[in-house]
């Protein structure tokens, strides 16, 4: 007997055929003597409805107001998906935010999550009754409706899970696991059985958008084991396993197939490039710089200061997400007196592109033999970055695919059914 | 300075446009100076759909979640309220029926409301802040949703006027009040501008369906001042009013043009006629008659007990509601031994016909006014029954205009403006 904890998205919803589709998969669990808690999204489509009533009623509508209503679609979803549960002779009930409750900071529309009473749960669960939860919403100390942002049934369902102590929280969604990179550009890219929080962190936030990165670092933090999986698609691995779990760096064995060097290649078309001409080359210039951004709440990624000119300035580069470009030149533009550049000139026809993996710890080379991959094929790099577990260089968009290509087959990631020398060639890169 | 509650109907809130025609009405009153609190329906249309996904999951769905489902419709329509209230410069915000709460009984899905906490609420309006409320729901002292059944927005807004001891109840609906009778057949029916609420029972319970009985019966009970006006519509009487007001019956002035010995002429085609032939004719044999229909919570409206046959038999005629033939049918069936009759005889092709009016209660010559009227015009009568204030009959439903038509002017119920003449006989008919 195991307590788990499922999570079903917005396409795994989506009408009431698909939530028969979603009972059976968890009556399998209750049948199975599972103690159970779902955690469901809205209907595909129907947070994007109630968030466009909000817009339409006022581009500066109340949160708080705005919390009552976009939280109404994981609502109906969890009252239905108790019916259908009920009818299938499952017993069942749904708890919403402010019945259990799952308590939340006042941020309203990003609240988060504080405190579950795992008391009231856990006593509807061990009596034999599948718990049915809305994501994305809880509720503050003074009662008021809130919501998680977008994506915040996933960090629902982990932060339940964490409550709960459950055995294993599985993520249930429209494709069916982790990817070594985005197979609409490598057909045969291959789906992980295992990888880590930080590893998973790192593809997130880098594009792979299976999970929210969130709901990722809570489970990390609470050591929550995560499964993704689809709810489509059975679909097994030659070991009998679905989906992808995603684990802390312990559980994957020393030596195992699963401990390459790198575990996925990631894009991200979201960055703008800003390069900053001719700013004094003096002590405190670059903070005269990011201060003002970091003010107004503009994340700044990849930072690049050039060699200083012969005429005592230097020229700074950096990225920011696309979405948030003109608000950065306008800050740019207020703070010009004070930072002294000469001009400020941008490029949105970029790509991050990312080659993650806990193995690059204790391996030196990683970048080196990145750099030579995109050179031989003529690629520029115009930034690079890197982290513990990670190497991001940004290049001209026009090359995001063949750069993704190119360092999927150059670290071995290929899915060995096709190409089984692939593997051996990844073996051979640890 | 008054205290107001103002209700809206779903075509009232149907898109964010109707939404702000509400909220500039209920700006309104609040920039009179008055305390507001706004009780609103669901979008129209969406209790519907809401309904038809809870049929879809489980036509035996547990009434339970079919509530936590269908009461999001409202939820939405109140945050929306708000933000467009506070948009245009409003201080609003809204109360979900478990943040007041408005604590109901758990007959789920037609739940009754018990208490309002009236503390809680008069602390926010008599702060100058609107309050929107979502009719239709509440919670149980368990803390689980309820809904109040179809139509139960009226009685929200009815009980949460008797709680906050509200000046004046406004249900904003889309006609502009309660007429002598349905002006789609007598084009020169005329506008009530005050009606007693033992009138508008009987003309709501047979056919004008312009506000929901039972808020209706709480408001009489409660002794809460109803007015039903129109959200999309601004004309105003001779003497300044809107709508009709619905009072108790010492608020209408002796001998004013109001005190009319009719009120209004209401049909209802929701009927149908049922006879057993050849009951025997004994003591205790209407009793096994309509004691199983009681107990099978089928509602028998008229019943005419024919003189007895000379073989010792009888034939009783009885209405029931069309939804409920079926089911009258087979409980009489099952009975046919106990009963002991001969056959069972049905009609739906019927109308019920009613004439309703406080005045009738001190004056004799109605009942006998209204049958030589229809007689005259050669309609047959199947069955009678009266009441203090009203005398109803059945006829064949192809005569079902004629009627109305025949006794709205027989009781000089006309509009004075095109025919002046007819008012004199109305008070002639006094």
């Amino acid at each position: 007997m195991a307590r788990i904890v499922m999570k079903f998205g917005g396409t795994s919803m989506a009408g009431i055929e698909r939530i028969r589709n979603v009972a059976r998969r968890v009556k399998e669990e209750a049948d199975a003597g599972h103690e159970v808690a779902v955690v469901v999204s809205a209907m595909s489509g129907e947070t994007d409805r109630l968030v466009g009533f909000c817009r339409e009623a006022s581009p500066l509508y109340d949160p708080r107001e705005y919390d009552v209503v976009v939280s109404s679609g994981e609502q109906v979803t969890s009252g239905l998906l108790a019916i259908v549960l009920q009818a299938m002779g499952c017993k069942a009930r749904s708890w919403l935010g402010w019945q259990l409750p799952i308590g939340t900071s006042d941020a309203h529309a990003s609240a988060r999550i504080g405190t579950i009473d795992a008391e009231t749960l856990g006593k509807a669960m061990s009596g034999g009754e599948v718990a049915v939860i809305p994501g994305f919403q809880g509720v503050t100390a003074e009662g008021r409706v809130t919501t998680l942002g977008r994506g915040g049934s996933d960090t629902s369902a982990v932060a339940i899970a964490a409550a709960m102590k459950a055995d294993r929280c599985d993520i249930y969604t429209d494709v069916d696991g982790v990817y070594t990179t985005d197979p609409r550009i490598v057909p045969r890219a291959r789906k992980l059985s295992k990888v880590t929080y930080e590893e998973m962190l790192e593809l997130a936030s880098v594009g792979a958008k299976v999970l929210q990165t969130r709901s990722v670092g809570l489970a990390m933090k609470e050591r929550v084991r995560v499964r993704v999986l689809s709810s489509f698609d059975d679909a097994r691995d030659e070991d009998g396993h679905r989906g992808t779990l995603i684990v802390g760096e312990d559980e994957i064995e020393e030596g195992s197939m699963e401990r390459q060097l790198i575990t996925g290649i990631a894009h991200d078309k979201n960055e703008a490039k800003i390069t900053i001409v001719a700013v004094p080359d003096r002590p405190g210039a670059v903070a005269t710089i990011f201060s003002p951004l970091a003010d107004a709440s503009i994340n700044v990624d990849m930072i690049v200061q050039n060699v200083a000119h012969d005429t005592g300035s230097t020229d700074v580069t950096f990225t920011v997400p696309k979405a948030e470009l003109a608000r950065a030149l306008d800050v740019l533009e207020r703070e010009r007196p004070t930072i002294g550049f000469d001009r400020v000139v941008h490029d949105t026809a970029v790509t991050k592109v990312s080659v993650v993996g806990v193995g690059m710890r204790s391996h030196a080379g990683v970048a080196a033999q990145m750099f030579k991959s995109l050179a031989d094929r003529g690629i520029n790099i115009l930034a690079i970055t890197t982290s513990e577990i990670k190497v991001s260089v940004l290049i001209h968009e026009d090359y995001t695919e063949l750069a993704v290509r190119v360092l999927h087959t150059a670290y071995g990631l290929e899915a060995p059914e096709e190409a089984p020398e692939a593997v051996v060639g990844a073996a051979s890169a640890t």
